[in-house]
């Protein structure tokens, strides 16, 4: 029997508790796997420039195994429609343990990280969950022998049962709703609030999924608004991105380094498999990565005497981003001649520029690709109407990417005259 | 000259904004020292009980300042009475330097660490400031020559005005203003809130210090309450200390295994130094340790053959705190008796148990120690009066220690009957 | 039946919302005696000192009603102890409808009204109730034929089930609970915090009343101490009471002009049944009076003949209190030197002067008087403490009334030097 | 001399403090017409629906104060640019005193009021600033001459620079930016807030306006998206103008009755002149009228012979909302069919029944009948935008005027069949 005698707490700054009464949940919060995820940002890097960014993702884990679990309980509170096909409560730990679990395979920085090394986090999340040396394998498995491969299918969306995947990943899932609040919580950023203890009222399941009363129309229209506002304010940022560029091309030199010496000292035991095997990296040895054995390297590296490693490194620890101005018609054409002056400086423009692009899709009312559908209302007579059809704001940016495409060069250039121009023109800081 | 033709500033989640107009402090924020505090956290390990607690010295450092810039503000804001004597703006610099460089030596993990490394971060904070090869120094002293040594002077409360000192170092100081409102936001526990801004419109200059307008009795009892509430249930709390514990004995361990073996690859070379030399380490190696590079000894050590060592790093990095019971007349007696019990459990008491002492000292209202006074207030007549006589609650704790003294074993031992009704009568949990 | 297909909400910006899902409360909330308690403002005349402190009666009556709620509901969501004594859901809907009704039958700016004609609100409360004339009433019969007298019982503390009563008065009630947090959040405030999320959770239901967690002392602490902090802050505000004497005094002036005149036109057909019959007003009657009646009252009387009258209304719908100055062995002796001077400038001390006195008696371990003991906690093997036990806080304030006594006067004679000077002396701000 | 030896502050719970430094806005906030303001609701009747929102028209005055301060304080905290016009300090206490008074001539439920009474309550204001009877235009007199003149002129949109009129009246004033904080606050809606410090940091004096820099296109997209949000949601509440359609029915049926017996004691003097001369009513008669004065109507006339009137006055005291459907193609030709049902039931479809529009334009990129323009943007070199060229959301309103009009109806009639069909399908509560 797994309910707690006991129920449990965690004090939560946004959420006020996280309430835990089952003990496969509270054992999974405290397994190896986890516990590792207290040790990873969830904002990357995001930190250096909003400075109170600093949660990590595994609070965030929680957030989203709450709110799963407000939801479930929500469902009970309301009035009962004809068009409700009712909740089945079997299905709660399940839901239960994929909204913890959901991010337990990401890796640390880990845009950069995957870019790089092309490993895939939902490969390593899925490996965690189905390898039988994990503990949280072992938790799972002590429910029934195919409840890991269960947590995993609602993970990765092929699980049978379309209302369960909708909670954990969906337009208006239990993840974004955690991390939107918390992300404006800890980066001090007003935009990412919105009213969810309205929204979990007025959800209703039916059919394959879940829809909202229709009363709910502008609570979530705000919901997808905060989001949107979100990745252009926050997640968008050109200084955080100008850290990530940073990141990356000191990845890249450090792989260089590593693929001419593998045994070159610099690579500590930590460290080295991920540059070796890349994705083939063994499931122990990724799980032992986290932000900490990354900060360590470059620490390590700020000394060594390859000048571009050991600058770049120092420049990631003490926050150094490039600079940066957007990519369009009028400035892709001076890219080259702006990367001929980087290199007459002495800066290499492999490892002392770059290119990011930061796209959303900020709402979608059908995927083609996917099959997705958007964010659908329901009438008192069973009627339903979708998001974008309701909501002007929301047609507004239905279907259409946000795309900010930016090229990166080291500050050193800005006392050119031309390049500062250029700055002062495209840096674009909105 | 230092003033920025714009002002700069960082959105903060407890402030709004820090603001920024000199050069001098945005140079500071931005050197390689302050920088590093980004990697330390403010509250050691009690982001493992507070899972929200996970904010860095680095942003706290920042609302130091903020606030010591916002206490100088104010200072021009109000009603000017006969017994003022006014702040001389030459000051302000200073202050806002010391305030913003006051933590700057601290190391990670610093309880412990300070502890067992025999090192004083106040020491290694003014080898900081004054060391000729820190960039904190290099920017200090285009200030003038002997800027270095006054911020030193200030933060070590030697420096001759004392109004300068207080803003840094008292009993109602910008450190502890920020830390308490930073702490209760992020963990998420009510009780560090109190009313900031009308505190710092009450503050008054007079003769070799600061008083506050009698209005403000209550505004500040409910300070000096907030702070020994967020001591008795925050920063005493039993499950942090026990975290702390494990902390302890595994870097005494690896003392022990250094001692026998310096040379042994499982120090690597940033870690080395510290076992080496402890307080004598270089300031340069001194400045490269945070966090994360702790945090990847464990990491590192938890697959070492000493089996000590290895479980114990596990022991921590999975979040596996020591139980405790309080030590009074009653359990001092028994801790003999249980550490055999301990024993025959195979586990090496001087590495398993622990004993922790909590204390704090809420408020005094005279220190014979230091010679330091209380908070005093001030009648529009000039006539002054200090808290605790104006304060019931106050005199309720005034000189009066807070102890919370504990011994800590495995919770392996919860399983022997006889432990466990002694732990569950003296857990004591408030 | 009286569970509603369809819980009803209403958004609340302190509790979040409030959940109604018996048709009997939503009866009351929608009944013709509680709806009056929208025109009765909390705070009396506390609204012009705090100018956000305008929040009426019936939210507060609302907010009551949810907090009895969820704490009947936190009663399930815990761990069980040996100790308990299971709570009857049976008592559910008397709880709820005795919180929501406690303050029915209060008065218009109640503590001037009460004082100047000798009503008793809770005698008013009780009539409501029990009145087969009014639609509470007719509501509440809906339940049993003897259901008015039990939830007139609860109010009445008469209630044999001492565990009901205690929900709706004791020293942490839903009535305490709910002001504190919604006087705090409204005037702006910041003492009246504390964590009732955690207080709810940490609730026992033990024989005879409730009970709570060793683990909840520094909660409770809190709670105590910022209840403290409100009396002294706000609700014994000496602007305030200047607002209370000057109403005072102006209905008293009426008092004298109605039994000189009882058919003088200025006494309208609403407000002439209390100068008439005081606490033998007619119930519906006395239902009729709220803030609006008095104040329309005011704005008529300010231009009749009677100079008093008229200027006292001018001075209280103006917001010009009277001040103030303490009253202690000092300043007693020179009252009738005051009184002089006031005569002497032509105002009569009989309706320009008055004494005021703001008591609190912020915590009893035990009262001798009532009988009613303290708060108390129990620890996991059923040993019982009571809180002034627990914390030294507390046990500062305990069974010590707070008393601020002060003499008031019109603030014209501020220009004479010597009245100055005292006034300046003995205002006492905090 | 006009500035106080002490700053003056009110405690806020929105802005924090209002700050007061002036003796000429300390006076004026002490006058009788601003006290007034004290007993007229913010939000006319909306308190019904959101019981929190119960804040005075006095204390949104004051926040409408403190934001065009801060306006003018910002002004001097920034990187000055070559495109600045800079701000005339000797426009602040024009543009404050302005800003307080801006809504001095407002009456009490004045949609209502102003609708049926044919008063247009910004003539009022334009009557109390220059009228020599007034405390108001004694106090602005003081200045000079002509200031009271000036004053009206600002409030009126007359006054001669663009700049002064521009923070008090334009598409984000301080008006607005005060009662959208202030009614999200208060009603605890979440839609109102949006990030008014950085705001006020980025706006910029040019010639003939203010504009903003770059950097803040998505903090002001977001208040015009909050503004939009909360018109939608609190302000065209369905439920609040089912509540204003039973007091315009109720005002029509008591202009009847007068009409007919202008000398019945029902209206008594107080309420009579508003009756009998609408717009012409004496200035005095007018700012004695409140919502005290209305609802003590209300409370006689519930008594009154007359069987609609007192029936509507109860409805109105005990809140009792007249439901609705929104008027379209489909619902338009059913009305007659509905009245006469209506009829049927013995209600009067002229008391009973009603139309009512809710519209706002909620942004407007240029104005074709008054001129006025959008909100601009400027870049460092001085070129322009305007804010729905920037803003696809804000593009997507812009110009686009938002309408619910809605038939109004008895809910007694909700238990026909046809019109409860009708009611399910056509309520559209969002």
């Amino acid at each position: 029997m797994t309910i707690l005698n006991s129920e449990k707490v965690f004090r939560d700054p946004i959420l006020g508790f996280i309430h835990v009464d089952n003990s496969i949940i509270l054992d999974l919060i405290n397994s190896h796997e986890m516990q590792r995820l207290r040790r990873i940002k969830h904002l990357g890097v995001a930190n250096l420039v909003f400075h109170g960014g600093e949660q990590s993702r595994f609070q965030h884990s929680l957030g989203v195994y709450e709110i799963s679990r407000r939801m479930i309980t929500a469902l009970d509170h309301h009035e009962k429609f004809d068009y409700e096909q009712d909740w089945d409560h079997k299905n709660d730990l399940l839901v239960q343990a994929a909204a913890l679990l959901h991010d337990v395979g990401h890796g640390a920085y880990s845009h950069t990280f995957e870019h790089l090394f092309n490993t895939i986090h939902e490969q390593f999340t899925q490996k965690i969950i189905v390898d039988p040396n994990t503990e949280v394998n072992a938790i799972l498995k002590t429910v029934s022998a195919d409840f890991p491969a269960k947590v995993a299918a609602v993970i990765g969306k092929s699980y049978p049962d379309k209302r369960v995947v909708q909670i954990v990943s969906s337009q208006l899932d239990a993840d974004r709703m955690d991390y939107l609040l918390r992300d404006a919580y800890y980066t001090g950023a007003e935009y990412g609030r919105y009213d969810i203890e309205r929204i979990l009222r007025l959800m209703r399941p039916v059919k394959d999924g879940f829809v909202f009363d229709i009363a709910g129309v502008h609570s979530i229209e705000d919901y997808v608004i905060s989001r949107y506002q979100m990745y252009l304010q926050v997640y968008f940022h050109p200084v955080s991105r100008g850290m990530e560029v940073v990141l990356e091309n000191l990845l890249k030199r450090a792989q260089v380094l590593f693929d001419k010496n593998p045994n070159d000292p610099i690579f500590f035991d930590l460290i080295k498999p991920i540059f070796a095997l890349k994705n083939d990296i063994d499931l122990k040895d990724y799980i032992a990565l986290d932000d900490s054995v990354f900060n360590t390297a470059f620490n390590v590296w700020q000394n060594v005497d390859d000048p571009i490693l050991s600058d770049l490194s120092k420049r990631f620890l003490d926050r150094k981003p490039l600079k940066s101005i957007v990519l369009n018609d009028k400035t892709r054409p001076l890219i080259d001649h702006l990367k001929a002056k980087i290199q007459a400086r002495a800066f290499d423009p492999e490892y002392y520029t770059g290119e990011n692009d930061a796209t959303d899709l900020p709402y979608e009312s059908y995927s083609p690709k996917t099959g997705e559908e958007g964010i659908k209302f329901i009438y008192p007579d069973g009627k339903q109407a979708e998001l974008s059809q309701l909501s002007p704001l929301v047609e507004a940016i239905n279907g259409k990417k946000s795309i900010d495409r930016r090229f990166f060069f080291p500050r050193e250039l800005l006392d050119d005259a031309e390049v500062n121009a250029l700055y002062l023109k495209y840096k674009k800081t909105y």
